[in-house]
């Protein structure tokens, strides 16, 4: 039981992750807690970014293409990111952004339906998944004739997977707003047995949680660089699909780096074999080398190891949460099971929850807000310590036991939330 | 007439431009003639990006979305790249790639086409349009059953044209390969009388040759960061929409930065005004940082000064080149014409090209091969001297007169070529 602030410096002492901290560039004095909205900068980042601009672009120029390998750059950290999501080598491309390699890889699975289960028209999902996956979906149901379907919950997604029609299951494996985490392996078998394919977003799980994509039999995937793999603000994205699809069709985007020859430079667009299909435009160099520097963070640890610790922060945190902020009304949002919570705390209120985070940050504590009721709190365990936890707790007693965040600085609201 | 290296030197100190190149790290020794394919380095950029890295990401974190501007990135940029294309404030949005920005707006304007002429399924290019505009479009025309029509030159094209049923007219500005300029203000215009929109790709015009992409009444636009821009190895592109089709369609790729309210997270996807439902995405901020810088150094000069010199050194590298390789099997595939030429040079030879252009590379002489038998220049106003032309030239003829190119060393292909 942890009763101070000792007691977490203790936990810090004893963490085996705790030296982890110091490949990160951390501003003094402030406690980040939104490592799921924007990984911390990696130290290695910007050495390595200004190598790549000043002797990678500046002095190699063009050349650079070959001799500094920019154009391996979506496989080889693609190969990296296999590992931290449970594929293998050659499976896995960066390009592009989440949003439009789930309009790659939704493409192909409707594809791929179309001809192995031509009555099953349905897109299932859930209402509170992430709103571009919903918006990429329906567009494509409205481009394919097909259907998107919202559930509630992981019964009623089986509830409706059993009533057929379902093509394909896509759903974000860890929860934005709740961090309720799905079983994918479960739902994956589910939707199989129900004859759907299951596409996952792992937006908020790459990095945060340990993933075996491969052996649990996933069909697509597609994840974020800029959370949980610090790569930076708009890093480039990454997209797998299981081998045993990744040759049955092209998808749409059918760009000239996705061709078997790009410098044969010819008129008819043939796929590359496996995964490279998926590329699309001329690789963001600059973007993927400092994707590379956090994807290295997060190598760098055991990826069983960030789990324990990374439930370890969260039970602290709402622990200390609904005993220290008690009758300020906080209710969890995020479940207590460790099986069903992804590496966040959220909390709903029901008013004033916008001007709470601004009061917060304005202390110097990071979170975030999630219209329209939600403060949400992430646990990075590469960088988060024990010791962020409390101090984070104790700055949000202190704004609500303030109510400083009544105050009309607090009130305005920016271009983002 | 230019008959030394002297006559060269004075060419550069007469030029108005000359200040210039001081605004581009380039490394000692080298002739760059490749900047249609991937610009010179800023001397701004890596300390711009630098500090958007330590300052903004690292010291700012989440934060940075407001108080460094990030989420004003695609439009800020836009204005910026607005003026170098004759469009206006708010018409353009820098978003993703050139191939994924073509998608989009070749989407919207089939959608448009099948509401305003529904009998009209014929997206019209020209079979030696880059391949990746025409992967695109095939993909699309396959979607949506349309069908891809390929046209040899203009001519062809306005017959084609004349003879009903297109829907888009899909040009690349300045042609790849020959640098051949199309006349954009006539083809539109003749694809207006014909009842088909005009699209227009200006990945080798923009920032290299003066556009009035408004005055000339084009439909839909889109162009890359990396080239003539200077925005660096795989920097983000752009889309341009005319005003008066911006708000009539969605485009398929509907992201949640396109939203008209992306921090609402509602479920229902509900474009944003204008150019801004081209958005996707999270933008890649690192990367629209350096392209920024890049912009910036095109808007410090004239465009009709830099057309004029871009003119004037291809000019005097075609008559260099023709005068002192004679008798080399170089054949100009560039027209003469200053009306009918963008910003390079490209001479084809029957055999050993990709051979001749490594020898040049190892002179320190960069330009490019492009499969099967094209060597190509490129002019870069704000950096490239006449003084360059003569050395580039020179070492051309010496690689020609040794006969070094067929030594075994130059004959290896690599990735890109």
């Amino acid at each position: 039981m942890v009763s101070s602030r000792a007691d977490c410096l203790r936990l810090d002492e004893g963490d085996p992750l705790r030296d982890l901290r110091s490949l990160f560039d951390l501003p003094e004095g402030v406690v980040y807690l939104d490592g799921n909205s924007l990984g911390a900068l990696p130290r290695a980042t910007a050495v390595r970014v200004v190598s790549a601009v000043n002797d990678e672009w500046g002095r190699g120029l063009i050349r650079s293409w070959n001799t500094a390998g920019w154009i391996t750059l979506p496989a080889r950290v693609g190969d990296k990111i296999a590992r931290i999501i449970g594929a293998d080598p050659g499976e896995v491309v960066v390009a592009d952004s989440t949003s439009v390699n789930l309009f790659k890889v939704l493409s192909a699975a409707l594809s791929m339906a179309a001809v192995d289960a031509p009555g099953r028209r349905v897109i299932l999902s859930e209402r509170h998944n992430f709103p571009t996956d919903l918006y990429i979906a329906r567009s494509l149901a409205r481009e394919r004739g097909c259907e998107l379907a919202l559930c509630d919950g992981p019964d009623e997604i089986e509830a409706r997977l059993e009533q057929g029609s379902v093509a394909v299951l896509m759903l974000t494996h860890v929860n934005y707003r709740t961090g309720r985490l799905h079983d994918l392996r479960a739902l994956t078998a589910r939707a199989h047995r129900c004859g759907a394919l299951a596409l996952w977003d792992l937006a908020h799980s790459a990095g945060a949680v340990p993933l075996a994509l491969k052996a649990d039999e996933a069909d697509f995937a597609v994840g974020c660089g800029y959370k949980y793999l610090n790569g930076g603000p708009g890093a480039p994205a990454f997209a797998w699909v299981h081998p045993r699809h990744a040759e049955r069709f092209e998808q749409p985007l059918s760009g000239w780096m996705g061709h078997a020859e790009p410098f044969a430079f010819t008129t008819e667009y043939r796929p590359a074999p496996g995964i490279a299909r998926y590329l699309c435009g001329t690789p963001a160099v600059l973007a993927m080398t400092a994707l590379e520097c956090g994807v290295d963070t997060v190598l760098a640890a055991d990826l069983g190891t960030l789990r324990r610790k990374s439930l370890a922060l969260a039970d602290l945190f709402i622990e200390l949460a609904e005993d220290r902020c008690a009758g300020h009304g906080l209710v969890l949002a995020t479940p207590r099971t460790h099986a069903l919570r992804g590496s966040q705390a959220s909390f709903t209120r029901a008013e004033g929850g916008h001007a709470i985070m601004q009061a917060l940050i304005a202390r110097n504590v990071i979170g975030d807000f999630r219209a329209p009721d939600l403060l949400r709190f992430g646990f990075t365990p590469l960088y988060t310590r024990f010791v962020d936890v409390w101090d984070g707790v104790e700055q949000l007693r202190e704004v609500l036991d303030s109510g400083e965040w009544q105050e009309s600085r607090f009130q305005a609201r920016a271009a983002v939330t």
